[in-house]
């Protein structure tokens, strides 16, 4: 065992590389990244921004599918080591709660989560503006849409693995109806996935660096350890050509999740190989899910890169919180519990 | 009896003119306006976009109150007559359901509605940016402030003043972080006014006209008449100079408030006399509450007018109807129930 836990199930078969010799940071990437690349089915330009899970034998994936159109669906993926992926060349089809079709108008940025016995897939959908849809499978093949939680504008909607104090737990980023050049990561609470409040303010954008400067927004669904919640989030810094994405990670109290216990000061991951860098949108490293395994407290983290791709990273639980906590900085008043 | 009817209480005392001669459009105003003029108390320096109800034997108000210092606080104000108005130089203390002081750091647009027993102040306040904060009284004495219902940012919270299906109702326009150059009217349901849900589209900005344009959004509490929800709004044009806000007028579904019925294509006021057209911000008509009486079908309009002063305008039932009727322009697919 290591210094830290993660409180969760056994996943040996998961994806992993050790550090390699040399490597910076505590976060390092797969070898043979990306591990979806360019046209990877009929139909579909690019994948990235997506989110996997463990079932049955292998990995199902929820995947972010820009169509040769240019508008983005969500398209199912199974794989059976989490790196090679088969895309479906339809994209999911979403009913509503009486089984009527119900498809979104555009989708993107899908996190995958599972609670209890059902999976939730949380996506930024078109309600009159960009806003957060949800629906739930228990199999993968019926995906009921359920009511979306919040009104617009909001994108990143990141639910947690579990229910909290008997409520289930989102993060959101509300946003405007552009490209949003500001955003701070805010938290609710749901009894029932119908009616959703108590909302708090998480984490500012911001901090001594400039990395995450202009906006920040949850990544996969925070991982349970012995410290509290870690998350990876995405940092976004302005510069003359545009927006750069690069990935840090925070730990929230483990019984009121709005208050942050430790936030790296530096970004974890940022882009500078060649799939991150250029693409679509250059200079993007967006994480939206993390396979981990509690018995050696690996964590392989999912990643868009560039708009194009997708990565795949690795840490440990050991690394992760030891490097958070070594460059901690709780930005503002982030430690609070955040209602005003 | 008219043709049309409001479904609630008799008010014989509320404020009253009949239509002067001459009188272009459903709406005219009060002669003596405006009824709250500059410096009304110490430390203030303007009020306007504020709301009003009968209490006992007079009325009482909850008002945008400016301070010398330029930012804006509620404070109570009571009246015999709804036109002479007494403005509290001390602001409204409202506590949290501890029973502990909690102050907003800044609080604007009041709306004041009645539901069962209880009156509920809504208005627009910081939550790490603008977003609606919430209070209830029993007796404008403790003002306990509830659970914000919504992340920010948002304004322009307008509650129902009856519970609609077993669920209290508030409508709001989610806006950005700065003027917000865009923005619809959206609605939501509580059962406990802790956790809300159900968004609904209700209505969009635009249409053939101008003078709704940019955005809009709710007004007083929505009167029930024997053909729905009748609601004022307000419409905001831009221009070269800057925006300007007019007054509009709605019917929306008496059991899904979220489809239009009919709706003016044209304002039903306009700035147009001096304390409308010049003051802090120039060219605004703002309305915030209404009185009206069952028997009488009257109906008396509080609005704030160009940022500095609160003004009365009067219609009738039968008036506003037949004239929303004859104007209707239903925008887009705002006779669906607004769900994407």
């Amino acid at each position: 065992m290591g210094q830290y836990q993660i409180i969760g199930e056994n996943l040996s078969k998961m994806p992993w590389e050790d550090k390699p010799e040399g490597s910076v940071g505590p976060v390092w990437r797969h070898s043979e990244n990306p591990v979806v690349k360019r046209n990877p089915a009929k139909g579909i330009a690019r994948i990235f921004n997506s989110a996997v899970v463990a079932y049955g034998d292998g990995f199902i994936g929820v995947f972010r599918a820009e169509t040769i159109n240019g508008r983005p669906h969500l398209h199912m993926g199974t794989s059976e080591d989490g790196l090679n992926w088969t895309i479906d060349e339809q994209r999911i089809e979403f009913v509503n709660e009486q089984g009527e079709p119900f498809q979104p108008r555009y989708a993107y940025d899908p996190r995958l989560v599972k609670v209890e016995d059902s999976y939730y897939v949380i996506w930024c959908t078109d309600f009159y503006g960009a806003a957060i849809g949800v629906a739930k499978t228990d199999d993968f093949k019926t995906f009921v849409r359920l009511e979306n939680p919040f009104l617009p504008f909001n994108r990143n909607g990141v639910l947690f693995p579990r229910k909290i104090n008997g409520n289930f737990v989102m993060l959101s980023r509300p946003s405007d109806s552009g490209h949003t050049p500001f955003g701070d990561v805010f938290l609710s609470e749901s009894p029932d996935f119908v009616y959703w409040g108590k909302h708090r303010h998480v984490m500012s954008k911001g901090g001594d660096g400039w990395w995450q400067s202009v906006k920040i927004g949850g990544g996969p669904a925070p991982i349970e350890t012995s410290e509290g919640w870690l998350m990876f989030y995405h940092g976004v810094t302005g510069t003359c050509n545009g927006l750069v994405y690069s990935m840090g990670a925070v730990i929230l109290d483990k019984d009121e999740p709005s208050k942050v216990k430790y936030r790296s000061s530096t970004y974890v991951l940022t882009p500078e190989e060649w799939y991150e860098e250029r693409g679509f949108v250059d200079n993007v490293v967006f994480p939206c899910a993390t396979l981990h395994d509690a018995a050696t407290g690996r964590i392989a983290i999912y990643y868009g890169a560039a708009d194009t791709y997708v990565g795949v990273a690795y840490t440990t639980v050991d690394e992760i919180i030891n490097y958070v906590k070594e460059t901690n900085e709780v930005v503002g008043d982030d430690h609070e519990i955040g209602i005003m």
